[in-house]
């Protein structure tokens, strides 16, 4: 097997602004007959409810169901599920669910209040979603990490029911996950996918309850119908192709860091492998590594035409202009596989989670060590979050005035109303103020 | 002008839900022909930038324009206007500008982390966004308030750069708007509206820098193109119209919650007013205040269109289940005109803003008290939360793993990664570990 090329491009090309622009385009599918397919889905789902349900699942799943109770996973089963898988995954999955428990019970937050020197009390308070669906991707992409990184997180903000969809081609479903499920604390689980499964979760069915916020990846189809349900419920991020970006100083081993750039790229043939360093050398080293390294791999060809087709080396003038082109490219994951990488630390700007030194490889985060793996793609880190806690709770605000303490909001607001011409804004301050009639 | 009268429901008829159902039914409408013109105007824009931007605002603002420069608002215009408007107009503004900061500053989000039993670092990273984009509507929907409210939480967040653009149809602008501006900090203004100005924003024109974040409220086109270019940049909610939901004991004055009525109502024909309270007698009496001073509204014809169309009295059982009827509707905003609201607050889940208490108008959230008036419309207050100084920030995970933090962890990816049949996944783990070799 002839090992990949991965394109070199230099910082001090003179091309390189558009060259780095061309390699990290990536242009979300918007395909028409998709989204007309999914608006029809949508529409029948809401119109009759369990019967098109079943009606879907049976056509997309090739399953033959007596009826939509089928759909439901008994509860029995996800227990039966996680006795049966072996002893090694099952503590796997335990230690992985209390570490990100763990890390969760961080991101927590709590209602507060205060007084202004009026007397008025102002505050936020905080309460968490009362439903929330997750969606699960069934067959090859069925992961068990999922189901604890998307449940979790809702469990620790105190989501009253938690219900997963996950599709059964074929009936077939997979024990680490239901296993996974039980774990993570999974109230309902129904094998529904697909368009059919977002709509039933977004606007309910007879059998499945509506929830107030969908996540979870899934394909084509799945993530036309959150955009097209967003609004009615909540939804995650629509997730690009994952992407790593490690940034070296030299120092880690390259075998280490072909393996890291490896583990995104086994993903799928659209996941971006990016290593940035300043030494030319070094580069020519983790080469060498990928061409070693690279017939050893099980996913070999899923490999190489990530590599090839959208990976590449940046040899970058210092470890700050390597920053610099992160904080433009923003991705998903960044390794910065360097021996001070808390001297970088506080000018990395964009970025889903940030690796930190040669030892901290990105598949630690992807199982087990505590923070979220489901984390923003295609540069939306510029203004998104991994998902966490604060997506399953949200705010309230809360205004407290006291008859002293109306007195000069009261004149600031009917000010303020008057000049937009809302009169009745106006007024209704203005009744409240001592100099007023009561019924002004 | 007869008096309007507000439909009358009682949670004890038998079709009650059905009846909630369908009088708080919204759909956002979906215009197919609105949904094509924007994809259109979005293309234009990032095909032509600056010359399709002048095109458009010269079509659709009836100006005249030399060239795309004359679509920057020149920063010395900001600081005349606001030394052009009234004293008390600007004191008004200053004291809103002062509390509102003061409010979001307890939202600040800090950086945290923490070292797990075994060494290992977790924690989460804060940033601001670099560049936020805020739309302001033309004509007489261009409320100051609204620029104080959008600016405000940015500038908080430490976002770098605030861009503001508002159409100027027939070159007419705001002095109020401009002056709040001024004083919320906004760095550039530009006079573009509709669909190409989000275009603008969320690719950049060679005038316009792209930005991050878009938010704010606009027309349907506007909507539309915020929808269509998520993903590319975040948005803030769309917004549906506006909502009060107003809980009575009965202890209240009733000219005060009619006129709290009213100043929801005169937003626009489609804005909801509904009333809650388990005395009819007092539903009554309110109905003789709407009666009496609806006359003298300078908005009359819009709030009798809004009251009778989208309005309603509920009479409850009790107070609790005034609660549970509004945890249901979720509203933008929930007065407590009750003698004891701190009784009913913890039952509160789902409202954007909660006015406790019979002096506590929601006129004064809308101007002055300091939580912000960008709320969560359309029962999406189920899962959203008010815009705040978080939409400006967001989060990245930081794991930094010691070599010996890495052993249990690394093992544990390993079982997990070789569950999932990611194999690079597990190597890279495996490498970390002191019995491999640094190149297995």
């Amino acid at each position: 097997m002839r090992p990949p090329e991965m394109r070199r491009l230099d910082s001090r090309q003179p091309d390189f602004d558009s060259a780095v622009e061309a390699l990290t385009a990536w242009e979300e599918s918007l395909d028409a007959d998709v989204n007309a397919t999914v608006t029809g889905v949508i529409a029948d789902i809401r119109a009759r409810g369990d019967a098109a349900l079943v009606e879907y699942t049976e056509r997309f799943d090739r399953r033959t169901l007596a009826g939509a109770a089928e759909l439901e996973v008994p509860a029995g089963r996800l227990q039966q599920a996680l006795d049966s898988i072996g002893v090694a995954q099952r503590e796997a999955l335990e230690t992985a669910a209390l570490r990100v428990r763990s890390y969760h019970e961080h991101q927590r937050q709590d209602s507060w209040d205060y007084r202004d020197s009026q007397g008025n009390r102002l505050g936020q308070q905080i309460t968490p979603l009362e439903r929330a669906g997750i969606y699960v991707p069934g067959g090859k992409a069925s992961y068990p990490s999922s189901v604890l990184m998307n449940a979790i997180p809702a469990k620790v903000a105190g989501v009253g029911e938690i219900i997963m969809v996950v599709p059964a081609p074929d009936g077939e479903l997979n024990d680490l996950v239901l296993a996974a499920a039980a774990i993570a604390g999974v109230d309902r689980v129904f094998t529904i996918g697909g368009a059919q499964a977002v709509a039933a979760l977004a606007y309910g069915t007879e059998r499945v309850p509506p929830v107030d916020k969908i996540v979870g990846p899934g394909n084509i189809y799945v993530a036309t119908a959150k955009r097209q349900v967003f609004g009615r419920v909540g939804i995650d991020m629509i997730a690009g192709p994952s992407e790593i970006l490690v940034i070296c100083d030299g120092s880690t081993d390259p075998d280490w860091v072909a393996m890291d750039l490896f583990s995104q790229a086994e993903h799928d043939e659209n996941a971006q492998s990016i290593l940035l360093c300043p030494d030319a050398a070094y580069l020519d080293r983790v080469q060498e590594s990928i061409d070693r390294l690279l017939p050893t791999m099980e996913r070999a060809e899923i490999i190489r035409a990530s590599l090839t087709g959208r990976g590449a080396m940046i040899l970058t003038r210092d470890l700050a202009e390597a920053v610099a082109i992160n904080n433009r490219l923003a991705p998903e994951h960044l390794e910065l596989s360097v021996a001070d990488p808390d001297a970088l630390l506080p000018t990395v700007r964009n970025a889903g989670a940030i690796f930190m030194g040669a030892y901290t490889t990105e598949s630690l985060g992807d199982y087990c060590a505590g923070p979220n793996h489901v984390l923003p793609t295609s540069r939306t880190a510029r203004f998104s979050s991994p998902l966490g806690v604060y997506d399953f709770q949200k705010r309230s605000s809360v205004i407290h005035c006291s008859p002293e303490g109306v007195q000069e909001l009261g004149k600031v607001a009917s000010v303020l109303a008057r000049g937009e011409q809302l009169t009745a804004h106006a007024r209704s301050a203005e009744m409240r103020l001592d100099e007023s009639g009561s019924s002004s």
